[in-house]
């Protein structure tokens, strides 16, 4: 089958509106109880049933039934990018978790911290889970670390975890982990699949012989292992395929990130949802589409607090009103994977998703909830097929052959 | 994933069931106001609320989501052949368009008239959209332009436009248009991107040589430009695929034209949907399946005239009985996309679709409309896979596997 961005890439036309995407980070739920009702469903949501009530609604599936998504394929299936084609590297999401701008160059590395005994056998796969007081020192000076023909960065990100990115032309990321999974036994050495990665390997194991010297007085965090080594993806840009010009307004870095990776501008989001609103209003005309990502209603959903993620659906609500007032072509509201409280973690459920715009076919919804997504108008869908939505109600693709 | 195509081609079985396909061409609409009916929701339609009852309803999604097909996808979705695998050129549907019965062999092309000033530059691309009373007389002309070892056919279309039709043995369709959409510019000569397409572009070159000679004393059309250049697709015949002896009873040339390029008989429609009928009752024991076209439900949409529309479909409505009368197996009645008057225009928006047979699963719906139809027992599904359902429901497939 044709690629949809083909079909994008062909069809798009310009013209003066506005799209926004409101992406409420793990907004799927479920009840607690059997015939109970959903965080969303007991959210108290006035101004996103009323979008609900002049637009059209449904249920997307970000990856495929039953496979519940990270991050990095819940918001490429949103951004129109299928996720089983565009799949990103562990390091290249620690990388861009970080906001760690990635080249084309580069190899991007999670590393972390472990503890080697005498023997050089490792003893502590974390090194004791050492704080960040003590690591980020540590990542400054393997940042100091020299190998010819290549750049390194060494960057903290928590605890005992940090980021390694190597820059040079002509290196792979197919390169096993060094990490044996076990203790006991010493960290395998870097191990390339192709000939490019033998290179970005070699460059690992030089890395890894200085950072040895570097680090040895510093137990627990004597040595580190090298994971999810990746390179970014060959992936084309938002404005190529939709020829819209992206505007991201995102607080957490992983999602600056995202929408680096598919070429958005990334504005300044401040910290909170009103910020957002602000820059939003601000940039209004600079950009076609803007990507808007709020986060809490994952994180409660993680943390396993229906109250508290109920809450932050109703802080959304409340925020409607300012985005609605800039008059937005096309409104959408979705999530991009389910965070049900009662399962503590991302889920497999698809998400509610809301679509507004003037050329929408109203499906009798009066509701944003998951029970009533089920009998909206946009059915049950592939969260790849948003963007061409979008695109279709803000007036922004030609018609498919005569 | 396996074509479909491989499916029905291995499981075709043959009986003495009837299918008619009743497609009203841009069916599906809008409501003018938020909470407001569409044009089918409007209408009244007593006969085909009762093929509802007794059927099963849906929506079908012609190309992808957000996708608005053309006439030549719609319909090939509708006939089973996946519009993104068999793209139709611009020329073929206007040969189409005409009747042209297009072979194997033949480049078709959309010819225009346009004049060029006394620098041989073009001062308006469209001859001053000269009438059709000047224009068919000037396509005799060109008809009777020789080249050797190729059939040169020129058909007037309507006011400036024309086709062209070069017929030999090994001519490419990938040859860029002649037209530089722009005055004050001579016209581009003709360019074939590979071997095949070359020799077309050499004949089209002479063609165009002769041709300026043809038309020197007739400015304002004293010239012509070549766009759409293509040769029909393989494309394998509906009797192969499915195992049925096909007749189209189509009123219009273009839906004639795709009929016939999935090798339908096309038999003589006469003009009016009454006229339709008794050419399906007179055919009825020659074919096991028939595509019927009923083209004034998109022409009332595309006239932003709502009220037209709706008054249309009542004349479809009025005409089921003399269909149902005749007890076909399956009856389906669908349109090839959305044509909302309220947006003058063929539309992405799901497509109203009805099967009605004796294996039907009812599915409690007692009227057909877009959102009685979103709650259907199709559900919304892609219309390429329309004809297996039809197929099934009639009991000319085998069961898959053991």
């Amino acid at each position: 089958m044709a690629d949809l961005h083909d079909l994008t890439r062909k069809l798009q036309k310009h013209n003066d509106s506005k799209i926004v995407l409101l992406v409420a980070d793990g907004l799927g739920g479920l009840p607690l109880q059997p015939g109970g009702k959903t965080e969303l469903e007991t959210a108290k949501t006035p101004n996103l049933d009323a979008l609900a009530q002049r637009g059209t609604s449904g249920l997307s599936v970000p990856v495929l039934p039953g496979i519940t998504p990270g991050s990095g394929p819940g918001h490429l299936g949103l951004f129109g990018y299928d996720p089983l084609q565009y799949q990103i590297g562990r390091g290249v999401l620690e990388a861009l978790g970080i906001d760690f701008d990635l080249g084309p160059n580069d190899v991007a590395i999670r590393g972390n911290f472990c503890t080697l005994d005498a023997a050089g056998k490792i003893s502590d796969r974390r090194a004791g889970r050492v704080s960040s007081e003590v690591a980020a020192p540590l990542c400054e000076k393997l940042n100091n670390i020299k190998i010819p023909g290549v750049e390194v960065f060494v960057r903290h990100v928590k605890e005992y975890r940090l980021v390694v990115v190597f820059r040079a032309a002509g290196l792979g990321g197919d390169v096993d982990d060094t990490d044996p999974q076990s203790v006991g036994v010493e960290p395998l050495p870097p191990h390339g699949n192709d000939e490019p990665s033998r290179k970005t390997a070699d460059i690992a194991t030089e890395f890894l012989r200085q950072a040895r010297e570097v680090l040895k007085n510093d137990a627990p965090a004597n040595f580190l292992m090298l994971r999810g080594i990746a390179k970014k993806p060959p992936i084309p840009t938002f404005e190529d395929v939709y020829g819209t010009r992206a505007g991201a307004i995102a607080v957490y870095p992983m999602y600056r990130g995202l929408a680096r990776l598919v070429s958005m501008d990334v504005l300044n989001a401040g910290t909170t949802l009103e910020d957002q609103c602000d820059r939003l209003a601000q940039a209004w005309t600079d950009y076609d589409f803007f990507f808007m990502h709020f986060k809490y209603t994952d994180s409660t959903g993680e943390d396993g607090n229906f109250d508290a993620k109920v809450q932050r659906i109703e802080e959304l609500d409340a925020a409607i009103p300012r985005i609605t007032g800039m008059n937005p072509d096309v409104l959408i509201v979705t999530g991009d994977h389910s965070t049900p409280s009662k399962m503590k973690s991302h889920s497999w459920h698809p998400v509610p998703t809301l679509l507004a715009a003037n050329n929408c076919r109203y499906d009798g919804n009066t509701e944003f909830s998951e029970s009533a997504c089920l009998r909206g108008g946009l059915g049950q869908f592939e969260s790849k097929y948003l963007m061409s939505l979008a695109l279709a109600h803000a007036g922004r693709l030609e018609k498919f052959g005569a």
